[in-house]
């Protein structure tokens, strides 16, 4: 059997994220597994690096199934972008180790949120950045953020629906960016918990405008507490830029 | 009377251009006409640095109008940007000296065109990025673009249908830059003849696909002829960056 590794890249505003338990929406492993399954003539079950939740988009997912097809990786990528919809594209097909899994193979990911920053709404890109019309303090937020850097227990950016027994991981790197009117703000991190980037983000933010005081974010971090945090930034600014091997 | 300058973004995909004759195509001037009438309650002509063509986008399209009205400007900015469709936002509204006109004050204007370079299609930006499938030598096609700078007879890159009778532009600047998977084309100039852009981008491709030979830019620019160029590089990857005054 071969075990196939797919880079994908997709645009998640209209799926209900990569997989839900509901088979009433849809979601990209769904199409995916669709289109493989029209492509190699029998049933595929893919693996991701991770869930990416309704909305949220991908620059490099990475998943992974087994095949006993001889399709050559070339016309296998060429196959899937001609079947797949227009929102979700295959960028790499490689052939991967027996034992490789796109999700515990992973040493860390990195997640891109994009907020678009000035006056007037965006134009361009509107499903992909959150529009924020505050002026915000970018030194500031990454002055604030480096308390973040290493490995805490995260429960205070954790969802609270979705609470997991450990909630301690690493984050080893955190950059916040502007560049005319896009603020990237980049994480990498050995794991993500559920709304992890997106409660950072939002706090980033409160910071940013001024609601939350310099100092804030380690007496949050600390404090393990997800009432201290920020609100949850929207989805759609949300982008998983790449998954590390 | 005052005299109001706008600054307009627009992704122009869904329009028949800036302006078009016949008045069953829905264009930008139209819809932000429509747009002055129900804030000012007043009929408004605005006027345009230029036309942009049909599916051509602007980041900083600039056009101005006269009015008595007294509103004041951040108030007009907000309420444009609250009538106007999500395709259209109003960046800047300024104050202009009484002889400002749109057209005639500009001294140059800047056009980006995007091309979308890899193998497969891209997921994001579909709508304003032409995707090229071919590999492409960058510093080719920068070296021949030299031959453009300075003032020339572009009657080789001027639309067959529309001719002007003087052909003579200035070229000012011309850059091709590649930044990962896009390449971008950047040309400023006092003026531009109908399809220059388009028509330079999609020779300027022939050449970076070793289609036509080094060298080739210069015997087509001094033929005078059509004819000899490359094909018109389509509307969607075209982009009017700034107008300059």
């Amino acid at each position: 059997m071969r075990n196939i590794k797919l880079t994908i890249e997709y645009d998640g505003i209209k799926y209900a994220g990569w997989q839900v338990q509901c088979r009433k929406h849809r979601t990209i492993q769904q199409v995916l597994e669709k289109a493989l399954r029209e492509i190699l003539r029998q049933r595929i079950k893919i693996i991701a690096s991770g869930r990416t939740d309704a909305g949220v988009h991908a620059l490099g997912q990475v998943a992974n199934f087994k095949t006993g097809s001889d399709i050559t990786l070339e016309k296998l990528r060429k196959a899937l972008n001609a079947v797949l919809p227009a929102d979700i594209a295959i960028i790499k097909t490689e052939e991967a180790y027996s034992d490789f899994h796109s999700r515990f193979s992973a040493k860390s990911k990195v997640y891109r949120y994009t907020i678009f920053n000035r006056p007037s709404r965006p134009v361009f890109s509107r499903d992909t950045v959150y529009f924020f019309v505050h002026p915000l303090n970018i030194e500031l937020m990454q002055r604030e953020a480096r308390v973040l850097l290493g490995r805490h227990n995260f429960k205070s950016f954790q969802a609270t629906a979705k609470k997991e027994k450990d909630a301690v991981r690493t984050i080893k790197s955190l950059k916040v960016s502007r560049s005319k009117d896009l603020i990237h703000i980049d994480i990498e991190a050995d794991g993500f918990l559920y709304n992890m980037v997106r409660n950072i983000v939002g706090t980033l933010l409160e910071i940013g405008r001024g609601k939350l005081a310099a100092g804030s974010l380690k007496k949050i971090l600390s404090a393990q507490d997800r009432k201290l945090a920020g609100p949850t930034a929207p989805a759609l600014g949300l982008c998983l830029l790449k998954v590390q091997y």
